[in-house]
């Protein structure tokens, strides 16, 4: 379903789906709310998630902490609702819309995963950047909603 | 000026920078208009990339089709003006919402790089996807802007 890549004219000016995989199969994605246009989360897809999001218009991606297909919102119910596909200039990044009603997006419980901000202008090299939080009320408690699950968060 | 990464809590929920790049030393960003809200590009920061866009307010990326740092703008004029950098739970990926006036973010022509939309529903494996064109009007001719330059497209 997905053209081989040929040729540069085609993949930049063509019409015909023909995705980059990086080495390890995926596809960086960025998914936006509809309604607000903020960014809630960067993840990525492999070729089997990118044709089951096409097609049920709902977010698959890979979880690379897990290593498998991962429907989001299985564990959390919170899922992603695909209202318009995009891809960028070179198919090797897609930009996602989607309807999460008054749900969530980020294991940690907020709405987005940006919820932290970074302080413009010049810093010390010796110094640490303090962020702001931007989100501070949590849509759920991850404790209670991922009971027993493992953080996929790594140092 | 990054912390160095110990804990998962304090990743989360801490409010000190401490970036993750991946194993060649990069981190994806996101960058979206901050007058529109649309997502203008998904490109690299290495280390020094993200800290002279902090410094400076301007964005500097990681080319990777010419591995090495990339001042935005520096050939077409199209310098990103930066708002606001955001960072997400396990600080593996970035958010900058930029002002380009009315200028183009996208190598192609185009204001934003994702000016393809995939149509959603069931296809069969047989058959190839048709994206429509979500954006018709170059902004500039990167013939002109770009001559004589490689193309930064990999197939």
């Amino acid at each position: 379903m997905f053209k081989k890549r040929e040729n540069v004219a085609a993949i930049e000016e063509g019409k015909l789906l023909s995705p980059k995989f990086d080495k390890d199969g995926l596809i960086p994605v960025v998914t936006t709310d509809i309604k607000t246009g903020e960014v809630l989360m960067h993840g990525y897809m492999n070729s089997e998630s990118l044709k089951k999001t096409i097609e049920t218009k709902e977010a698959y991606y890979w979880s690379r902490s897990r290593k498998e297909i991962w429907h989001k919102g299985s564990t959390s119910g919170f899922v992603q609702k695909v209202i318009e596909i995009r891809i960028d200039d070179d198919q090797d990044s897609i930009w996602m819309s989607v309807d999460i009603g008054s749900g969530a997006s980020c294991h940690v419980g907020y709405k987005s995963c940006f919820y932290r901000s970074i302080p413009l202008g010049k810093v010390q090299d010796s110094e640490k950047i303090e962020m702001e939080f931007k989100d501070k009320k949590k849509q759920f408690d991850p404790k209670i909603v991922y009971k027993g699950k493992p953080n996929p968060t790594k140092i």
